[in-house]
């Protein structure tokens, strides 16, 4: 095979600070990102091992495709046993870091064990291996502070995954942030606290230094270029690329008050007074009036060419955002009744700044209002409880924690969490394909598992929701184990061999066209054996009590998908 | 049988404030106390629902032999599915509840759904039924304010059942109240969260009135007086009567330092330098010399012979704690560092009015200490956060939930708990037995689920370690049908029969000898099987991680009885 030589096992192990390089064991070769995550999971992790211990392993992975530039395929798998779900996990993010851990042959490093000392460590990675660095002095710091004094040191081009001051406080809400194509470090694998896990290993950074490296190697240059080509020409005919050029992920807003699913307050109605203020229109037009320090088409990775990713300056110049999402929108806009894309954008900073998952923040600042810890609206005070966070005082812990533990502590019963995962921006009870999603993704509640609400049917309507949840979950599992950005996606639907053609022309492998759901449908596969080891059953695929019973507004509708027809969705 | 028509099924709906007497159903009949309660769970409680929301269940139910003033046979066990470990609970006390609810010819009271609107109740039940009243009255107040506001309202007789702010606060460290004999507070369901789910049921209090009742019929009243005298006889002569009658429960704390099993500064060692001082020996000695305000022997229940309870008053005449345990003695004594009994019986005395487990605090303080919140050994700063929970502080609603939660909150591994309920005072990694049963039990960790240290084998060995705990799981969930106190084993034990004999001069039955161990694997079987609907699996029948690995001194002995060997407790 092509890449037989060329690509490795990196592992590190942070007891005995030592590393090695392994050839690629032979059922890990056809996997990359997101299955091989599960994978890997299932043949070295005691699944029921505790997620903050020696025995979990933190692990990044990048996708079958990554490596080459091309459009909006490399993202980097970020995965271990999840210290938020107690299952398996695999968040991804844009920016450099799967491409450069690509560029020296990376298949997978797998961080093991802990420090035996406290103190913190940055592994440094170049094509000389991985070198263990003192860490202490950018502890304690932001992941904008440190940054720029890891640039200084390991040079500009580097890419680097890091940890905020949530990460190193193992707080469940923390995710890995990664640095851009231009060095902002805003690209986080959010979701399940993959940062608290690598707070758990003492680790505050990873720096990559590909530039020793080398692009993977092509067993077909002739038709990898000609499958790029078409790949490209796909992608640009289809009218959602311009859309999320246009607008972002933002252009969902609207879409979401229509169907009556944008979480408004704490998830208690699916309309908001204030949507049109969030929408992507708006967001565009004030990027545009305000100039050039905004920027309403911007790329997170180089090479591709949708460039959802946008840069918000707020009004007052003080604070810019990139980017600014919907989920974010939605769950710290509309679901804090928050109206106003600048106070958005500066709790956005703040909790990007502490490394936290906007989703799962955006969830807990819901049911902390609903504990009456804030006023819904009130913007200053929801900023105070994320300075809180910031502190560590016991309350910001807390809610650091995320949604789960905060309604725990607080005696909260509304609390839109499945598999103790904050649900994302979209109510179920209305878009109950995605319920589906939420309630039977191995991953926990996360729209990124499988949203449904492109799909021509009844949102509202029980029948069909979990065959529909069923193959978007097993085309997403296909795009998160390339390496795709969802709207990758985008082009490649257009055309069925666009992604054989591609991965048989980079490794020389002979796939059919139904390999994006062949290698999702193994991915959950593999998922679901690692949670069942780890102590899951059909009773963990559910949506929360209270929304079975409490109907939505403004469509009074509840999530009543049968949960005999939920244990059907993979035949649990 | 001679009780057909006696007992009943006694219903009330907290949201349409309605109650029903219902015959009890047959297959009812000969269950009582723990084993009734997990039947009438799997027959009426959807194992998956939300624990305090409107489908679980708050249950109350009197042992088979309750009624009759047995020495140490009147105990009433609390049931439901348990908010803390997400599982089945029982919780059994002394006092009055269980005897006046037999007066009544209660077999069950079960309390079903919430009240649509915020506010306070109290139940009352007496031979004309139940009546509903008002009880914001004494919402806020602890319970041993509560409680003379209750006696001068209803009689100085009646039984009563309250929570105090912890279940108000619906936390899961929350327990319910029962008065004793003399009309004292402190007999508490402690475990598993019952107070939060009185408190979810909008339930202050539940005041019984036995006074228009009658004892419950006997079949066979010239067999039951010669199987009563056999039993006070057996009680009597037992070496273990005496012994616990002059030091109470703090008999063993001697014997568990001997072991090396007394948790000391969170479970990190097994002997504390101060045990001694925590000791039943001393204990006994300060009472005598401080006078008639202290009761070295004291029953909590009318007819009981054994009268392990005992009165304390602190040196300085301050407090009055009955009855100091041992659990209380070694979680909030030697598991934070402290030595001197009035510093423990302050903690004691304000955790009690609050309505807590003293070994769910006592671990969580522990934990807490680990997390830097207080040093091993200040008594001050313990008792300023537990007045934190009274407050109902931010840092109080995460202690007030349990050391679970606080472990998560605050990133400590060193956490003591199974299935999410804290261990008592006996370390498992040198009382292996023990180990099992925390692991193993349906109720979570809990030594009242099967206590191994009397038993004549060598303690830190993993052989034999199963089927000891089987056993003892299977005796204790008999006991526990029964309405027995432990220690009304220490009577029964001697001879067989005691127990068939009672049982089948009571009921008319026709009972073998095999009975109490038949009754409890019944139980465990039921119990187990409402564990598995709500989503447990072998994963859950596990000690922490780290007490797999961090070995206890003095003996230096890790838990390592095989996972394996746990999953054959019960063929799992």
């Amino acid at each position: 095979m092509a890449n037989d030589n060329f690509y490795a096992v990196w592992r590190v192990n942070m007891r005995s600070q030592t590393f090695q390089r392994e050839p690629v064991p032979e059922k890990w070769e056809r996997l990359g990102g997101r299955a091989l995550l599960a994978r890997i999971l299932l043949d070295e992790v005691p699944a029921t091992c505790e997620p903050l211990g020696p025995k979990n392993k933190l692990i990044f992975a990048s996708g079958l495709m990554v490596g080459h530039m091309l459009s909006s395929c490399d993202r980097i798998s970020i995965g271990g046993k999840s210290p938020l779900t107690g299952g398996v996990k695999e968040a991804n993010a844009g920016g450099r870091t799967g491409l450069q851990l690509a560029l020296l042959g990376v298949k997978a490093l797998i961080i093991d064990d802990q420090p035996s000392d406290p103190g913190w460590w940055l592994l440094h990675l170049s094509a000389g291996g991985v070198r263990f660095e003192k860490a202490d002095q950018v502890a304690g710091k932001g992941v904008f502070d440190t940054t720029p004094l890891l640039f200084e040191r390991y040079g500009e081009d580097v890419a680097i995954a890091l940890i905020g001051q949530g990460g190193e406080m193992r707080m469940l809400a923390a995710g890995i942030q990664n640095v851009d194509k231009d060095g902002i470090p805003s690209r986080i694998a959010a979701r399940g606290g993959m940062g608290a896990l690598m707070g758990a290993k003492g680790l505050k950074a990873i720096v990559i230094d590909g530039s020793g490296g080398q692009k993977p190697p092509i067993a077909d240059e002739q038709a990898f270029k000609q499958a790029r080509k078409d790949y490209n020409k796909s992608l640009l005919e289809h009218p959602q690329t311009l859309k999320y050029r246009d607008y972002g992920t933002a252009a969902m807003t609207m879409m979401a008050n229509a169907y009556g699913v944008l979480p408004t307050r704490n998830f208690s109605e699916g309309q908001f007074e204030h949507a049109e203020k969030l929408s992507g229109e708006h967001i565009r037009e004030a990027m545009l009036a305000r100039g050039k320090s905004c920027d309403p088409s911007h790329a997170c990775m180089a090479g591709c060419i949708i460039q959802s990713s946008n840069i918000l300056t707020t009004a007052d110049g003080n604070t810019t955002v990139s980017a600014i999402e919907y989920e974010t929108l939605g769950m710290m806009g509309s679901n804090l009744g928050l109206g106003d894309i600048d106070d958005v954008a500066r709790l956005n900073y703040v909790v990007n700044d502490l490394g936290l998952d906007t989703i799962e923040i955006g969830a807990t600042l819901g049911v902390a209002a609903e504990a009456g810890l804030m006023a819904f609206g009130d913007s200053a005070r929801a900023l105070e409880l994320i300075e809180e966070i910031r502190l560590g005082t016991p309350q910001g812990k807390v809610l650091g924690n995320g949604a789960g533990i905060t309604g725990k502590v607080f005696g909260v019963e509304r609390v839109p969490v499945a598999k103790n995962q904050a649900l994302s921006a979209y109510d179920p009870r209305a878009l109950k394909g995605t319920g589906v999603t939420y309630a039977t993704s191995p991953q926990g509640g996360d729209h990124t598992a499988g949203l449904t609400i492109r799909a021509e049917i009844d949102h509202l309507q029980t029948d069909g929701q979990v065959a529909l949840s069923r193959i978007s979950q097993f085309k997403m599992a296909g795009y998160d184990s390339l390496g795709a950005c969802a709207f990758a996606g985008f082009g490649m639907s257009l055309s069925p061999d666009i992604i054989p053609k591609l991965l048989n022309a980079r490794y020389g492998w002979d796939l059919g066209s139904d390999i994006l759901v062949d290698l999702g449908r193994e991915n959950i596969r593999l998922e679901r054996e690692f949670n069942r080891q780890a102590g899951f059953t059909a009773a963990d695929d559910r949506l929360p009590e209270w929304m079975t019973r409490e109907p939505l507004p403004p469509h009074n509708t509840v999530f009543d998908v049968p949960d005999e027809e939920l244990d059907n969705t993979f035949e649990w």
